[in-house]
C-alpha cells in the first residue's frame, strides 16, 4: 500500500456523510463518500419544519469557519447566513457576504470536529446569539449533504476537508505583484497615468484593472474602441513596462439586437428563463440583461469561450462581478411599479401613505427575494428555482471561465477571481471580499476573514486595499498596505467618486514605496508558502488558536494572525496609533521595516506594546525560523528570486519555487532548500 | 478686588471674539466680549469664497473636540460637519450626527489654544484629511462669530471657553440611576412587565421610558387613554415603586383639526412658515406635522408651557426627539412626486430611466436640503430661513421646555434630554448620541465621545446601552453596561422590530445585577464628581492626553479615559476576549468587581493585559486617591448616600452632596471631606 491509498482509506474514515431528502449535486466535494446510515452525529436533528442542527456549547467551545462572514475568527455570539449577498454595506451587523462558505471547525469540550452544510440555498447559522449555550443551524431547504470530519486538531480536520474538496487554484506568479484599480480608469490615458504615477515614484506595480467602463455599453467581452483603441495594442503597450490589464466580466448579457453573445444565448437557451420559458431580464450596469444559466453545462461551456476574444488580445487574468447574481431591479419590478404609478396617478393628491407604498416599493427591489424566486436554471439535474440553487451562480460563473481559460491554454495559469463564491470554486480562482469602505475597523475585518477562508479552500485572496467605498486617508492607506503585504491578492481599489487613492496622489509617495517594496523582498517567501498551502491542503493564514491550543491568550487574539509556519503579523488598525500591542505566545524575532531598512529584535513570549510609525511595518518571525528574502524590484518578472538572503533565528528554509506561469507545479525539484 | 471678578478679567483676556460678517446670535457664549480688531489669530484666512480658516498643523499635533461627532478622541485625519443631523447610520465615515458642536482645542508645536466657530448653518472641517498638514474650517455662510482662546493647558482653556458658554444643566438624582427604554412600551401592561422583570431579578432601576407610542395618533402633549388610561394614576403607581415614567416629546406637531396645540399654533403664527408665509408641511412620526418656530421667543414660551400637561400627570423628565429636524419628506415631495407620478402613467412603459428617476427621486427625500431650504424663522433678528439657522432648532426646542418647566416648579430639577444640539443647549439639558447600533464598535464609539462632550459643555450623556438598531446579544450587553456604569445617563434602548434586551431577557440575571448594582455603589461618587465638573466647569470625562501631556503612550491611547480626578475606566469592547490590554499612566489601583464582591489590586505604571470576564468589572483609581462606594440599592430613593466607605490608596475624599432634586446646590455645605 503507497502512501496516497493510506491517505485516502485515512479519509474515508474521518469523513462522513449524511444525506437529507435528495439533494442537488453542488459538486463541491470532489470525492465521493458512502452515505451514512443512522443520525448526524453531534447534533440534534429535527425535521419538523425545515432542518434544524442543534449543537449544544460550552462557555468556552470555539466555532471557527464560515469563510467570508463578518466579525472575529471565532464566529461566537452572532447570526450568519449562508447566501451570496450583494450588500454594499459591510458592517459587523451584516449577515452574509457575497460567498456562502458554509464549512466550521468547532471545538466542543476536548473534542474537535468539523462540519460542511453543503446547501445551495439559504442556511441560518445561530451561534450561540439567541441562547448562550446553543449552535443552530436551520433551513427551509430540506434536501443536502452534511458532512462530519472528525480529527484530533483544527488543522487535521482543515486538511481532510481540503482534500476532499480538491486543490486550490494557483494563480501566476505577477499576480502575487501589487496592483492598482479603481471604477474607474475609462480611456487608455487614464490607465498610462496611473502607470506613469507609480514608476515615477519608482512604487512597484504589476497590473492595472479594467473596471466596467472599459467595455462598449458594458457589454461582456467587448471593449470600448473610441476609449480603448485597439486593445491588443494597447495591453502590449503596457506589457512591455511589465503591467498587465485585468478586465473585469459581469455576469449579465446586455439585451441588445446585434451583440452577439446576447443573440447566441437567446437562440441557444443559454439564459435563466422565467416561469413561462422566457429569458429572465434584469437590469444591473448595461441596463436590461440575461444572466447566462451557468448551471447548464452547455452555457458554461459557451460563456467560458468567450474570454479568448480577450485573451486572444493578449489579457492574462480577469475578475468577475456581479455574480451573485446582483440585480438593481427586474423587468417585473418595473412593470409592477408602473401599475402603482398608473393607480396613484388617478388620484386627486398623493396621500401620505401613497408615497410611503411607492417609496417602499422603489426602495426594496434590488436583489428581492422576489426575483430570485422567478427565474429558473436548467441543469442536468432538473429545472431548478433559482433561489433553490442561489449559492451555486458565481461559483458556475466562475467555473465557466476557469474551463475556457483551460481550453485557451491548458498549461498556463491565468489570474482570475470572483466575488460571488461557493466552497468548490476554490478549485478555479479566488476571490476579493467585496465592496468594503475606507474604514480602519476594516482592516481589522480583512485579517479576521483570512483564516476563515483559507478553511473554505480560498488561498487567493485580499481585500480592497484602502477601502472601496468612503473616503481614504493616507495614514489609512499606509496601515491596511501594512497588512495587505501579506495577502496574496494585493490590490487598491476604489469606488466612482470616491478621492483618488493610488499611492502616489498622496504626499511623501516613498513611504509607500518602502512598504511595497517590502512586499516584493517577500514574494519568494509568500508565493513559496501559498504553494505549500495549495499542494498540501494546508491553511496559509492562521488563527494563533490553532497554533497555540493550549495557551489561553492566544486563542482569544483576533488582531494576529500566522503567516505559513514562520510568520506572525500584527498590524496597526487604528488612527492616530504610535503603535499596538502584540502577543507573542512564544519567543520571535521583529522585524522591522523604517525607510527601506531591516532591523531585528529578539523578544520574549508574552504581551508586549510594540511602537510603528505610518511608514514602519513591524512583523514577527517564529522561534527557529527563518524565512527567504530578496532584494526589491519594480515588478515580479525584475526579482531576482535566486539569490535570496535568509531572515530570522532558524537556519534553514524549504522554498518552494517554480516558473509561475505553467501549470508544471508540484514536483520534487520546486523544493530547494535554503540554508544560512 | 475679589476672586470673581479676578476671574471675569482673566476670561476676558483669553478668551477674543472675531466677527465676520453680521452673525446671527446664537446665544452660545453667555458673557460678552469686545469685537476685536485685526485679523484672527493662527489661521489664516480666505473671504473670497465663502469663509475659509486654514492653519497648518505638524505632524505630532493634535485636535481635540468637536463634541458629538465619530472616529477618535483626537480628531486628526478626518472630514466633519457642524451640521445638526439624523442619520440614524453612525459609522466611522459619518460626517456628523446629531449635534454641531464646533469647538476645537489644537495643540500645535509647543502651542495649544480653543477656536469656536459659532456658525448656526453647515460648516465643514478637514481635519489633516486633504492635506497631512492642514487644518481648513470652511462654511459658505459669512456671517459668525469666531472666538480664540489662549491659555497655558488643554484643561484651563477649556475651563475658560465652559466659564464663556454657561454653566451645564444638572439633572435630579434619580436621573443617575439605571434607566430602561424601547420603541416602545405602548401600554400599560408592558411597562408593568418591564418593571416586574427588572425587581424579580433584583436589577435596580429608576425609570422607565416611553416611546413615541404612548402618545394620541403621535401628538405631542397627549396620552392614548386606551393604552395607559389615566396617565397619573398609572405615574403614581409606578413611582410607588420608585420607577419615574420619561415619555418623549417630539418637534412636529400634527395636523388635525380639533388639537389644541396645532390650532393655538396655527392661530398666533407659532408655526415656521413656507415662502408664502403658510405653515410649512413636513412628514414624520405623526403624519403631516408643522414645526414651532422655537426661534421665535413667543412660540417658545408657548411650546414650553405645554410641557405642565403631563408634569401635572406627575411626570418628572422628557426627552425631546426629531428635532434636527428630521423630516421624512415634506408636503412640497409628495407634491412634486404626484407630478412625476403622473408623467410616467402616461408612457405606455416606464423605461429604465424613468424607474431609476423615481426611485432616485422617492430615495432622496428624507431630510433634504430642498425642504431646510424652503422654511423660515420668525426670530427677533428678522425672518431666517432654516438653512442659515439650522444648527439652533433643536436647542431651542430644549430651551423651550427647560424654560417652560422652570416656570411651572422653580426650583425643581427635571431630567430632560434632547437628540439635536448646540453649544449653549448644554445650559438647559443633556444629549444621548442617538440612534445607534449593537454594535461592538459602538462601546468604544461611545467611549471616544464622552471627553468631547464634556468640552463642549455636555456633561448629561450617555448612549443606548446594547444599541438601538440591530441584535444586541448577552455579551454585548454585559460588556456595554461595563462603560454604561460610569456614564451620568446610564439607558438601555433598544428600536421597533430588534429583539428585546432588557437585562432580564438574557441568561443568568444576576450578572446583569451585579454590574448594576456596582453602579448604584458608584452613585455617590458619579454624582460628586458630576457636580464638581457642572459647578467648576471642568470636564467629568477626560483624555489621558489632557491628563498627562508629556506622556507620549498616553497622548495616543484612544480607548481608556479618566473619570473625574480619581478614576481610569478601560472596558472590554471586542467579542470574545477574555480581556484587554491597559496602559497605566501611573501606578494604580484595580478594582475588580466579581459576582458583587470587590478586589484590589496594586499595579505599576505601564502596560498590562488584563483579564476580564464577561460578567466582572474592573476600573482603576488613581494614585493616592480614593472614592466613596455606598451599599447597593434597588433605586436611588433607597440608597444610603451617608454611610460611605472610601476605597483606593488615598487617605481622603471630597465628597459633594446635595438633596438630589431642589436647585439649591453649589453651596459650601455641600461639600463634606470624607477620611479613612
Amino acid at each position: 500500500m503507497n502512501i496516497s491509498s493510506t491517505k485516502q482509506s485515512r479519509l474515508i474514515f474521518m469523513m462522513k456523510k449524511y444525506v437529507f431528502g435528495a439533494p442537488f449535486s453542488t459538486d463541491a466535494v470532489v470525492i465521493s463518500l458512502p452515505c451514512e446510515e443512522g443520525s448526524l452525529p453531534y447534533f440534534e436533528t429535527d425535521t419538523s419544519e425545515g432542518l434544524k442542527f442543534t449543537l449544544t456549547l460550552s462557555a468556552k467551545d470555539a466555532v471557527y469557519g464560515l469563510g467570508e462572514s463578518v466579525r472575529g475568527i471565532n464566529k461566537r455570539g452572532y447570526l450568519y447566513r449562508g447566501f451570496c449577498s450583494d450588500d454594499p454595506n459591510q458592517t459587523e451587523a451584516t449577515n452574509s457576504l457575497y460567498g456562502a462558505h458554509n464549512f466550521m471547525v468547532i471545538e466542543q469540550g476536548d473534542k474537535v470536529f468539523g462540519v460542511f452544510f453543503d446547501c445551495p440555498s439559504l442556511i441560518n447559522f445561530d451561534i450561540a446569539f439567541t441562547y448562550c449555550d446553543k449552535l443552530i443551524v436551520s433551513s427551509d431547504n430540506t434536501n443536502m449533504n452534511v458532512f462530519i470530519i472528525d480529527g484530533n486538531s483544527c488543522y487535521e480536520i482543515i486538511r481532510e476537508f481540503r482534500k476532499a474538496i480538491g486543490m486550490s487554484y494557483i494563480p501566476p506568479m505577477w499576480a502575487f505583484g501589487y496592483t492598482q484599480s479603481r471604477w474607474s480608469y475609462a480611456e487608455r490615458d487614464s490607465v498610462r497615468r496611473v502607470a506613469k504615477g507609480y514608476r515615477d515614484c519608482h512604487i512597484p506595480l504589476d497590473a492595472i484593472y479594467l473596471d466596467i467602463d472599459y467595455m462598449e455599453r458594458y457589454k461582456d467581452f467587448t471593449v470600448d474602441k473610441e476609449a480603448f483603441g485597439d486593445l491588443k495594442e494597447f495591453a502590449d503597450e503596457m506589457k512591455k513596462q511589465n503591467i498587465r490589464l485585468v478586465p473585469i466580466i459581469d455576469a449579465g448579457v446586455k439585451i441588445e439586437d446585434g451583440y452577439d453573445v446576447y443573440e447566441e444565448g437567446v437562440k441557444n437557451g443559454y439564459f435563466c428563463t422565467d416561469k413561462d420559458g422566457k429569458p429572465f431580464e434584469a437590469c444591473v450596469w448595461p441596463g436590461m440583461t440575461h444572466f447566462p444559466d451557468f448551471l447548464n453545462p452547455d452555457a458554461r461551456l459557451w460563456f467560458g469561450e468567450k474570454y479568448k476574444i480577450l485573451t486572444d488580445m493578449g489579457i492574462e487574468g480577469f475578475w468577475n462581478d456581479m455574480n451573485e447574481p446582483a440585480i438593481f431591479y427586474s423587468q417585473q419590478s418595473v412593470d409592477k411599479a408602473h401599475e402603482l404609478v398608473k393607480d396613484f396617478a388617478k388620484e386627486e393628491t398623493l396621500t401620505l401613505q401613497g408615497f410611503e407604498t411607492l417609496k417602499g416599493y422603489f426602495g426594496s427591489r434590488q436583489n428581492c427575494g422576489e426575483d430570485y424566486s422567478a427565474f429558473y436554471h436548467n441543469t442536468p439535474q432538473g429545472r431548478y428555482c433559482h433561489k433553490n440553487v442561489h449559492n451555486l451562480y458565481g461559483y458556475n460563473m466562475t467555473r465557466s471561465a476557469a474551463e475556457g481559460l483551460e481550453k485557451t491554454d491548458p498549461d498556463k495559469r491565468f489570474l482570475l477571481f470572483s466575488r460571488a463564491s461557493y466552497i468548490g470554486m476554490h478549485r478555479y480562482s479566488g476571490i476579493w471580499t467585496g465592496d468594503n469602505f475606507s474604514w480602519w475597523s476594516h482592516i481589522l475585518a480583512e485579517l479576521r476573514v483570512l483564516p476563515g477562508l483559507n478553511m473554505c479552500g480560498f488561498l487567493y485572496v485580499g481585500a480592497d486595499l484602502g477601502g472601496f467605498g468612503c473616503e481614504c486617508t493616507r495614514d489609512l492607506l499606509l496601515r491596511w498596505l501594512s497588512l495587505g503585504i501579506f495577502t496574496p491578492l494585493m490590490r487598491n481599489h476604489a469606488a466612482c467618486g470616491t478621492r483618488e487613492q493610488e499611492c502616489y496622489q498622496f504626499e511623501n509617495p516613498e513611504d509607500f514605496k518602502h512598504i511595497i517594496d517590502l512586499r516584493y523582498r517577500l514574494i519568494p517567501y509568500i508565493y513559496s508558502e501559498y504553494m505549500k498551502a495549495a499542494l498540501s491542503g494546508d491553511m496559509m493564514f492562521k488563527p494563533l488558536a490553532f497554533e497555540f491550543p493550549e495557551d489561553e491568550v492566544a486563542k482569544r487574539t483576533e488582531d494576529q494572525i500566522l503567516l505559513g509556519n514562520e510568520v506572525m503579523i500584527a498590524p496597526v488598525y487604528t488612527q492616530n496609533a504610535i503603535g499596538r500591542y502584540v502577543y507573542l505566545p512564544e519567543e520571535m524575532t521583529a522585524v522591522r521595516m523604517n525607510k527601506g531598512e531591516l532591523t531585528f529584535t529578539q523578544m520574549e513570549k508574552g504581551h508586549h506594546f510594540v511602537e510603528i510609525a505610518e511608514n514602519e511595518v513591524v512583523f514577527y518571525i517564529r522561534k527557529d525560523k527563518a524565512i527567504p528574502l530578496c532584494k526589491p524590484a519594480m515588478c515580479t518578472e525584475e526579482l531576482d528570486r535566486e539569490n535570496l538572503e535568509l531572515i530570522g533565528t532558524g537556519n534553514e528554509y524549504v522554498l518552494y519555487t517554480d516558473d509561475g506561469i505553467s501549470k508544471d507545479f508540484g514536483k520534487n525539484e520546486n523544493y530547494r532548500t535554503l540554508t544560512k
